[in-house]
């Protein structure tokens, strides 16, 4: 089994900024944890960033071909992006999407979300430690869904 | 560590109704589950079950005697009780939010909810399996804080 | 055929309280038209009043066991609970709602309804008798149904 | 006791198309269960249909000549007529509403309605039965307020 | 002269949480400072909470029988509420609403209130003193109105 | 000079109906006052009535040929209808938009005006004057825009 | 029978400013006709201007002691002025409201009036020559109204 | 193969009118060059123009019974008329929605369309040459459809 | 101790104008009262007020200088100052709101206020008994926040 | 003449996904229909597909250099582009919008189209035979513009 | 070269009052700067305050007697004042508008601005400095616009 | 000190394009500009343009590392872009926004700026021009803020 796992924009600025929103973990060491997490768990994992909502779209366009589920942590573009909704739709990727921050204890326009319909469920607020959970729950969900 | 878990209305139904949206796990399967799981993680869970907005108000006023964390769904209520809101802002238990379901997939009246803003995190869509990732969360965040 | 009657908040007020809005009768009398015309009809009848939104919702949950339609007035819960309409989401019991008075000639807040999208069919506006037209409707609806 | 019935626009194709939302039953047919209804009452009953917006308004205005009250079921000018709200508060006929379908369950436009506030009740969702049920209740209006 | 005084949901932890807020006044401290001042002015007063919606609604509707005016703190339920304030409308009791905060400072959604509408007025932001401005006023009003 | 008024919905019952809010004039005495006044002025008046908003539009479609102005009571049709702002715009009629009522004290659908923003001028709230008053303005305008 | 007219803000500066939108007669020439037609009337007429809000408040305050009716163009204030509009309701007087240009034609802000809904009615769009038929049909009300 | 035509109200005064917004051909030019568009695609056309509401009800009611495709510009009912919408939802003709402006370039009012939703597609903006456009698109699309 | 009072636009026709809206008291009775009370108290008073957004915005930018507590009834430009609002924001005076109708229950436009969010409290809908409350919270403020 | 066709946003996915919204039709398959009927009409086209927002804007800003009119699909990018609209208005090139589905059937978020107000005309909900019809309206366009 | 500049409500409280949200420089002190500034770049200054929205509308109205251009701060009348954009729209005078905070950091309704519609340009968030270049950019302006 | 100039989407098109809105000059002509202003002030200044929000959100999280303070014009992405807003966020540099044309003169959807919020100050409507104002004011935060 293989997993997809797609930062959005600004997350490869994590850990040397605004820590005590976002932790002081940087995305290399996320993206290591997730790798361990992945070892014990028998399958593999490959990490992404961009900061190019165009280029996230033509990931997850080609995510099936070399993927079995995907983790997408779209950042900003959560709240504008119905490109990447309409991607999300055109492939049959069981997706979990994770959001480091509590959303909901933000601003207006962050409670917009047009990614969250079209995905099996969402991990909000609980930090990196939210990437290994959503690892578990797409492992969970594939086997159950493969006799 | 011990671990309250609140289930909301209509939750005891789970398992005989509407299976095609809320599964086929009954709310007593789903908590011998959960404390099968929390035997592994070595500690103690209690669930609790109700239709009625201020006993649930009553049980968190009391719930920090009696636990370290709190995992709640407060179903229908999430939409519509600021006194579950303050309820929770009131005691200072770290408490994760679950749905079993996608809410983001229904109406839009269960867009809003009064309780995510004033929890650790959230995370639904993801079936009854949710309960347990919030089990492990709420663990992962009491040791990280733990010294 | 059995039917059910739920009254919800303040109705046991009835006929004490406000009689140009409400009218003359009281609960119990209301209730008592609709034994006798139960008896005409030749189904039995069980009456219920609550202030508690939570006993509504317990009431409904259980309501599939001991009838086979139902007839409510949710009064002030129409316009705030979810937690009712999902619990009549939740029983497949045929149901119709009721309210004495023509609530679209009251206040803006009364206009939202969460109770009238789920239900077989709304009677608002013709007073008590409009209880007895619910329970014609009901005997009609179930009778059509069956084969 | 004479009784106006007032039919819409569209209705005259009632029975022969979307019979899944509308019912099988064609506007004549259900013109002749409300004039069988009728004689067992011992009231006389008219019923007409229109397309056109003005001539329902013509009709209305005309009425007091003709009727003791009214059943009318404005269909899609339920919910755009004020001119028809006009005419029925230009004449003091009791008027009662219907809607064949749950109209609660249906597009946004259509939950907003002129003809709600001005008339005396409303009867949505029970399928040509309301009708019956409009006439019972006219009866009994009319009954409860002649000495 | 008899006066009844209603706390709603949450506020029995008043004085343990948040004193920021909420001021370092237990519940029971507040109620013995309306009683002492009570005495000074002749009447008498019986307090409880509650943090049942439901609960509230029944005391308001035998509150005629008990009570010669009522002071209510409806709480997270001012903003919720329409059965308390169908509760309020039902009985003729004159009414006096208070908050402990000065609620236009805070949350969006609790500038809406069903309650201020139909009580007699509104003291809110004057911490637990503004009972005691509430039981003055009751006074004041009822000494006007009687001959 | 020749000026045609057009009498939009249930404008044909004035007198008769709600004189409190419309006055006690019959449409033809008004029409009669009309052509009184028209007659001291030296301009021919036409006046017509019509519940059908398709009527109305075809009337102002062929106004060229027949008027040198406009006076307009579209009543209930002021709004909703967008077809008789298109046919004002597409003759160039000067025209003259009166209401007996004042609308801006009723409903808030009344506030919303399609044929306002296309005429020379508004008078509201001045009874079977404003008619009058209407002619006046019309003549005032004509002379003072021919040489 | 005296007549006083309100000129709101900016007024002053008619005829020198913006003809194409407001004329070109500047205040003191309105002010004339109107004293002319008043003449012809056999009323007194006393016109006054003010930038002020507060001044225009006092004015309207007093004014039941110097008039018998009076004309108003509130300017800008027309859409801001709660002021305005509590000082004519605190009056008797019977009062109407002038526009020179369409409001209706303009921005959207300019649709919002807190004036209209409390006085006799209103003339919009037909310039100046609108300030002599308010004269007019003042004189027409007062004679009306009395004996 | 036989298309239906309706030109909804006030296009009868096309070409004599606004040519700078609606072109300077006449509306019977218009369906003469449909007509001779008609004879080289093989076949027939039928077109009607009305300014009532409730005949274009009338006439798409009848018209399964006549065509076999629909070709609608409903003008200024776009934006009002449900009647229109539940007409063409009540008959299975494949029908195209056409404009001879760029509606989108116009008021707010205008963006809203009751009709757009229940069509096959819409041509906006292209002049009189949209209906030509549309016939391609009915032909193209009934001779795929059948076997 | 000084107390500052100040009573906004049309309060100094209080008495004689609208009696069933805002009582019978005059506003020298009113202010009498309040001196009787302050002399009671120990306290000084002094009261003004004007009809000039701009003359309030001055005399509480320079309350500072003369008083220590503020007791302010905005009338009207409670839902319209902003620049009322600042002054309140720029001096650090201890503020109460008083309104002498409870506003909740009037007119929309009358539920925004600006004031509300920047003062200690508010007191609504006791007549002119509120304005003693006022001054008995703010002297109990005061005291209890001095040494 | 030439023609450039921009395709946007995912539509590279285009015959493999989908096919019940989408068609069975590939972007390539598409493309060589353009080209076909392009070669009948003697002009030359030119198409290009990009899930990135900046290179559409890029494209479009040097049109004028390469194409005589363009047809554009900005899929998701309709929604949410102001950049799209703004490159659209920089050039001067005549383009038709074209979309394959009938958005105003689907979701709210897709009937805000930044882009309809800046094109000559937009075709929606004719598949894939909207790009062939767009072509020839903008050979229609040209031809009727040029002398 | 002349520039008024008119600072607007309770800015004559600058420096002594929440220097940490407006710097703690005085009126007096930022006159004096951009008077020193106006040497140096040869043109004369003239400022003023005003707590008063009419007499701003006055000094506006006046202006173009006396300056070339204006800087205007016009404070919370910003947010509020239709009568000061009706002033600058009546006369011709080039005016910049500053704010010392950047209003899009504060409260929702200080985001409303009926003046910047109607000026050049704006300035905001740039503290005391903000009105030097604004002086540069009105001088700036002139000069390219005069030959 | 070095200053990083960052101009949006389309920008590259200045001047020869729509230069009634946004002048004659090239962008090319303004960089120079600004780097004539930037060697008189002692000043180094670098520019870019790229019509990719991903790129601009990429060079802005490198900013740190090569400027002292930023300018940005972001153009349409002003309006639709939390990813850069996230961006500045990330970064602590000192940022100015410039806006070429008044954009409170132009369509609703451009007075909502994401920007705005999160920078020191904007500048708008003041053409070029405003570039170099903006760089006196980042030299004149710079020199402030350091010692």
């Amino acid at each position: 089994m293989r997993i997809g796992v797609i930062h959005g924009p600004n997350l490869h600025l994590l850990g040397k900024r605004e820590p005590g929103v976002y932790g002081t973990l940087s995305l290399s060491e996320i993206n290591e944890r997730l790798k361990t997490r992945a070892r014990t768990l028998g399958v593999t994992v490959e990490t992404r960033q961009s900061n190019s909502e165009g280029e996230i779209v033509s990931w997850i366009g080609e995510g099936e071909s070399w993927y079995d589920g995907l983790i997408i942590n779209p950042a900003a573009y959560t709240h504008t992006s119905i490109a990447i909704r309409d991607a999300l739709l055109a492939v049959s990727l069981p997706t979990i999407e994770v959001h480091l921050s509590n959303i909901h204890k933000r601003e207006a326009f962050r409670q917009v979300s047009y990614v969250a319909p079209v995905v099996l469920g969402t991990i909000s607020g609980l930090g990196p430690y939210g990437y290994e959970l959503a690892m578990l729950a797409l492992v969970h969900h594939v086997q159950k869904a493969s006799p």
